[in-house]
């Protein structure tokens, strides 16, 4: 059995995903924003690297039904619709659409999770539903990698404790020490640290503080809602959908 | 006040380093070794980042005086005096030499700081006396890089429980939360979660169950030893000397 976590995808090569099933963690705050976009009915959102990607992408589609947001630094990108907000996310404002989705790192992640057999994002919205995906995926396969997307290509403390908590509802109570990378072992630590409390390693981070600092302390609560946003996202062929329409 | 903390040099700019002073750690085993070595009358060590350098490096020098010393998937390498094992560096093999040290994951590390202003090494080998100069430097400078070798390009428990040990010593009781990048906060936690038991992370991280495997446990132990070789190197113009030396 083999359940490993990634701090941050710089440094991650594409062997590293190729054929694994990979849960993507960007809880502050484009997989928050993401899981609260599908549970209010979005249709789908495609990640892209950049805001120049995304006006591109736009005008080839050319659809009413297409939403721009995004955000540089925290804030919106002036012209999209939206932000990085899962406040903004609202039914009125994202039903039926598609969102092409611009973010500093999230994005990043998803991205160099491409090529791995499937992709799920995860955070404290969705935990219970991915935690226990992971689970049946860990008992199935023997296998699981969970991504943070971390911050500028380093440690990002909310992410970690995130991973901590999916690793540890991924493990369901099972002993496997020789199973986890130290990465593994070290989020497990960080959530015999903080408990379950969402809210102290969030408002801890380097992000939260920044979001806090810049006015967005609603949507570090909002991201600490354990559960707030219960869909399984996954990302297929360069979109992110609710992983159940696969099946379906 | 700036006390950070990377757990890997991969993703590391020049620009991250520069004007600053950086603590480099490999405990298991790079920085742990060049302490043992440079406790026991070696001269200076030469950190390259192949065994091809060592061998034209060493033909460049051409002394007498001159060690080859290198580990890769953690044994010797074929045909070098030494190994990278701590307990290799007695007296009787290195007093009066220079050695030339190709590791794979301390090099990188070290080869990553330069450029910045003063780059010192650490492990818990000589912990009090790195301890100290930190804490002198962030009370001097206001800010301090500890630099962790990981493993392969990503997190280890072990130099991480490490780091938490030095930020600990550098912030000399202070609290100063706003001083921390999420990395030093969780290094930290690493350090509350495993008390002063050196053994327990070090044993626990990859690196330690995979020395253990292939013979080395008595390494593992011996870098687990409180200031057992209480010096402070020093990484300047490509050599590792005692830092004392500089300013005599």
């Amino acid at each position: 059995m083999k359940l490993e976590v990634a701090f941050s995808p710089v440094g991650l090569h594409p062997d590293d995903v190729r054929g694994r099933t990979v849960f993507v963690i960007d809880i502050l705050r484009a997989t928050t924003a993401m899981c609260a976009a599908l549970h209010h009915g979005a249709k789908a959102l495609i990640p892209v690297a950049s805001t120049e990607e995304a006006l591109r992408l736009a005008q080839t589609i050319g659809s009413d039904d297409l939403l721009l947001a995004g955000e540089k630094n925290c804030v919106r990108i002036p012209g999209f619709a939206l932000g990085n907000s899962p406040l903004e996310m609202t039914e009125g404002a994202v039903r039926g659409k598609t969102i092409v989705v611009t973010t500093t790192n999230g994005t990043k992640a998803l991205l160099a999770a491409q090529g791995a057999r499937a992709v799920y994002l995860a955070c404290a919205g969705n935990l219970s539903l991915a935690g226990e995906r992971a689970r049946e995926l860990l008992e199935q396969d023997g296998d699981i990698l969970i991504l943070c997307a971390g911050r500028e290509g380093a440690f990002g403390l909310e992410d970690a404790y995130c991973a901590g908590r999916l690793a540890q509802a991924a493990l369901g109570g099972r002993r496997a020490r020789r199973a986890l990378n130290d990465a593994a072992v070290a989020s497990l630590d960080l959530v015999r640290r903080y408990g379950d409390r969402w809210e102290r390693p969030l408002a801890r981070s380097g992000a939260g503080r920044e979001l806090i600092r810049l006015g967005f302390k609603a949507d570090v609560l909002d991201a600490a809602r354990l559960d707030a946003y219960p869909v399984l996202p996954h990302f297929h062929e360069r979109r992110v959908t609710l992983a159940s329409q696969l099946v379906s």
